[in-house]
């Protein structure tokens, strides 16, 4: 049974609700982890729903909440926003700092298998076991009505995780997710070091590799910029467009022309994407 | 006659507009300046009013524009943002890197008139002359339709520019000001180290003072945190509202219950502000 207690280390009024950042030890990543929170006003007098937010490369549990404009939004709806780090800090994992897309900011929302990651980088059970119920814990949500979004690798985390999970989240979207780390330079160097060299492992890690096998029954909403300078390496946004629609595969994606791959393009459609969410929460 | 050239820094699309962020010798401050702005969808067809934002301590260019969530408000009027630096950046002046309220980043939006500090701070005559000037060559803008408004320093410097130069600005406002510098530990820091002792000149440069002899015929909002922890030590909020009211000035003034003194109090309110400047701008 892991800690509930959580530590404040900030709190500041946002919206007529509450942004504040916690730490708190983690058994699951055997160290402190860090996340943000926004408590919209209505959590004041009632439970509200949650919508989880996972970042990408490089990124800790504070850029969206400074960067995103979503405590708006969400103070409208009335959901509680949670923001987690990207992934464990400090584990001492050799090479763990050396490169921004391995190790510390670059988790990739899943669990590590190879003996060199595997003790702290158990990113999947973190996000789905242990946040969780810390934050139901610790904050008057309602048990069952979860949301998911994220962007880029934490596009791929809200994906993967919204399809491994099935029943688990009301919703699910993504800013430009790297939606076939299998078949990616980003994804391919994550996986191998943290899954192994079996391709074959690779796929249940894969949004456009388990959307063949899996129908996904909540409301999917993809925006991707259209001058986004990762998007034909990285990102595959038409490939996993095409892999839903000959899966039948209900989904909402847009290329947004114009848009790059920062936090003034996610902030630009963060109306769009709570009202998505808001719209699965509260029905 | 300065420069009119600038570099462009970084573009993103955002909200329809573009946030951009630029370089340009400085003749004023004697070096390189940066400054952001947010051009609005509607200045791709035509000229659109301008909107100055100053920053306070320990910003620069940059903070606002990725923190304050003005962008979206901006576009939907259709106002153009300028975001200019807090001071010069390697000056050169001795201890000018050394506090945090004194030199770089703290320039008080005055000029200088102390030997060791008049070659460079001079930052009314930047905001001023310098800026609008490469504003107006470089973007479609409208002449005539200028406001100003600022947070903390940034407040001081919208207040007193505002009262210094009647008739250039349609309206001002200010989260937090510093109101009255020459009675506070950050204005008496600053005004001795820039103006020198004499009392009697600094008054020209205090919001309370100039407010005292100065009719200010432009709407005016300031919006102040509660909870800011610089309220009462730094800010006199409510010794400028007694002194308007005492001289018969229209002011909004709203003290805030709960926030603070952060951008996430700017942030709740800017779809106010921008409202206020908006409603003069386009009267």
């Amino acid at each position: 049974m892991s800690d509930l207690k959580i530590e404040q280390l900030a709190a500041n009024k946002s919206f007529g609700g509450w942004t504040k950042m916690f730490s708190h030890p983690s058994a699951t990543c055997g160290g402190e982890m860090k996340f943000s929170v926004f408590l919209p006003p209505q959590a004041e007098s009632g439970t509200v729903p949650v919508l989880y937010w996972l970042s990408g490369l490089t990124c800790n549990h504070e850029n969206f909440i400074t960067k995103a404009g979503a405590q708006q939004y969400a103070a409208e709806s009335g959901i509680l926003l949670v923001v987690p780090d990207t992934s464990p800090r400090g584990a001492g994992v050799e090479g763990e700092d050396e490169a921004y897309d391995l190790g510390t900011g670059a988790g990739f929302y899943l669990n590590a298998t190879t003996e060199k990651w595997k003790k702290h980088y158990l990113m999947e059970d973190y996000i789905m076991r242990e946040l969780p119920v810390i934050i139901r814990s610790n904050f008057p949500v309602q048990e069952g009505r979860e949301s998911i979004f994220g962007h880029s690798m934490g596009g791929h985390g809200a994906l993967t995780l919204a399809l491994k999970y099935p029943g688990r989240f009301k919703s699910v979207s993504a800013f430009s997710p790297i939606c076939a780390p299998s078949q990616c330079p980003w994804g391919e160097k994550a996986f191998t070091n943290y899954l192994g060299e079996n391709r074959e492992v690779w796929k249940k890690h894969d949004a456009n590799e388990l959307i063949k096998s899996t129908k996904l029954e909540i409301p999917m909403l993809i925006d991707q910029g259209g001058d986004d300078s990762f998007l034909e390496k990285e990102l595959n946004f038409e490939m996993f467009r095409k892999t839903c629609e000959k899966q039948n595969q209900a989904l909402t994606a847009r290329l947004q022309s114009g848009y790059d791959h920062s936090y003034y393009f996610i902030a630009s459609f963060m109306e769009n994407h709570i009202q998505h969410h808001a719209k699965a929460l509260f029905a």
